[in-house]
């Protein structure tokens, strides 16, 4: 009988070390050529369509994410496992955890791989669900001693410091701008819903680390070329899906695209990360395809096991 | 939280009577254009593809059921109920009983509006899961007294007809030839794997309804073109989809696609079904999209009001 598992479990079993682990792993299997992840497909629908995102690992599950464009407050995506011997569903994720806590390991993994051995203080843009599972999941890659946080709403703003805070006990202020927030940090968080830069690449510390989770494209972007431009280090999690963004990823046009490097190349020792204290390193955050999977995969090994 | 819905709950709650009651409805639907369902979307994966077929009934749910053509033989598909206004997944059926119940049920649909009403004798051609729900829906809407089954294999037969007897509690026989299947029967059931003709249309009795639920394409059907030259009535329960086969189905060619109607339309009075008792009758099921969402959510709904 598959599993149901419900976003109390994700929370449950997925801790931020165990969730960046499990993305390290699947970066490393996709520059492999283990995981396959093909295009997304969709079925059109009145008012909205259903989408579907498949993965694979070679030999050992093969399954998906389904969401919809509907933009229901609170509808909620599917991941489904099957074991790939027999073809069997193994487990099936409901809600929203799965792919939060996916999309902030991508990060977790980012900053482990780029950010300065030394980073202690982290700037975030945003206070949604994603800039909280970058925090989170950044905090679990480096001892953090501060966290400055900034959105459009001091209610919203304030409420995140005080998450911080509780939830991970780091010490956090809400600042009431964005250059405040990412002033003299080693880490940096973009995660809004912008279609305008948010910040301008002058305002960051030498040596900053950047994980850009929001919009990056063509007319539609929360940081502008000036960013990619003082980049050292521009890296992605899938520059197959970086180069098939419509309109187009700001880091997969020239002259930005011939830098734009593979994040899973980099934990793989196959293309350089950071080299330099000052270098600047941007991470654009495309959500490579096959990691719920991956992480549902990995839930119910480690849930197996703790249980 | 999602209902998680095994075969074994599919079983103990769609009856015949229920699947093929859920099912008319559903083809009432579709006629009325209130059941949109939109082409197959897949996604390729190493060694097989991952499908997703999707349905909506305006302003009351969405959903889709996803199977892989990888070929395991205990693989298993998925039906997902999504609630139409919040987005939340209402439930998730995991297994085989939903989908071979909604094509045994479209089929009863089709024995219910096309057979003669006095019809009482079956005659089926397979032994396989196809064929038993196809034999399970039409005794639910007629009172049949003698079922005849013939397959290549005497012991699965055997087996079919030793079924028939215990859990319909009709009068069956296996029979050694499918011209001894067909004889004088006044339903026919088609429910092969067969690429090559398995009857001649001089095999049926007049005033014979066929069920074809087996390969019906150009090149890898089994019947030919001599059962669609007999028919009289020439019925589809998906217009839109026979006409979108590849290779093309045999009846979605001329001269025979002029003649082929929508059941829906014959079930709302707006297309002629059988008009004399000496017709043949030809049902061509391709299995209408939307229609397992559509039977998850009357499972839901009836489950819920049972339990």
């Amino acid at each position: 009988m598959a599993l149901l598992v419900s976003d109390r479990e994700v929370a449950a079993v997925l801790d931020a070390s165990t969730t960046v682990a499990a993305m390290r792993d699947a970066l490393l299997a996709a520059h492999a050529g283990r995981l396959v992840a093909p295009p997304r497909a969709s079925a059109p629908l009145g008012g909205g369509r259903m989408v579907l995102t498949a993965g694979q690992l070679t030999d050992e599950w093969y399954g998906y994410r389904t969401y919809d464009t509907f933009g229901h407050p609170q509808g909620e995506q599917l991941v489904v496992l099957h074991d790939g011997r027999t073809g069997v569903v193994r487990a099936v994720a409901v809600g929203e955890e799965l792919g939060s806590r996916r999309t902030g390991g991508l990060g977790g993994v980012a900053v482990d791989a780029l950010a300065r051995p030394d980073a202690a203080t982290l700037g975030v843009i945003g206070s949604g669900g994603q800039a909280w599972t970058q925090v989170w999941a950044a905090a679990a890659v480096r001892p953090l001693r501060e966290v400055t946080v900034h959105s459009r709403s001091a209610a919203r703003r304030e409420a995140f410091a005080a998450r911080v805070r509780a939830e991970l006990g780091i010490p956090a202020r809400a600042v009431a701008t964005a250059r405040a927030a990412v002033a003299g940090r080693d880490v940096v968080v973009l995660a809004t819903t912008s279609h305008t830069p948010v910040l301008a690449a002058a305002d960051l510390a030498p040596g900053a680390h950047v994980n850009a989770v929001g919009f990056k494209q063509r007319g539609r972007a929360e940081f502008g070329t000036d960013l990619l431009a003082a980049a050292d280090v521009l890296v992605t999690d899938s520059p197959a899906q970086a180069m098939a963004y419509d309109p187009p990823m700001l880091a997969a046009l020239p002259p930005y695209a011939g830098r734009l490097a593979d994040l899973g190349a980099v934990l793989a020792g196959a293309a350089p990360g950071r080299t330099g204290a000052d270098q600047v390193s941007v991470f654009c955050s495309t959500g490579l395809a096959g990691t719920e999977v991956f992480l549902l995969d990995r839930l119910v090994r480690v849930g197996a096991a703790r249980l």
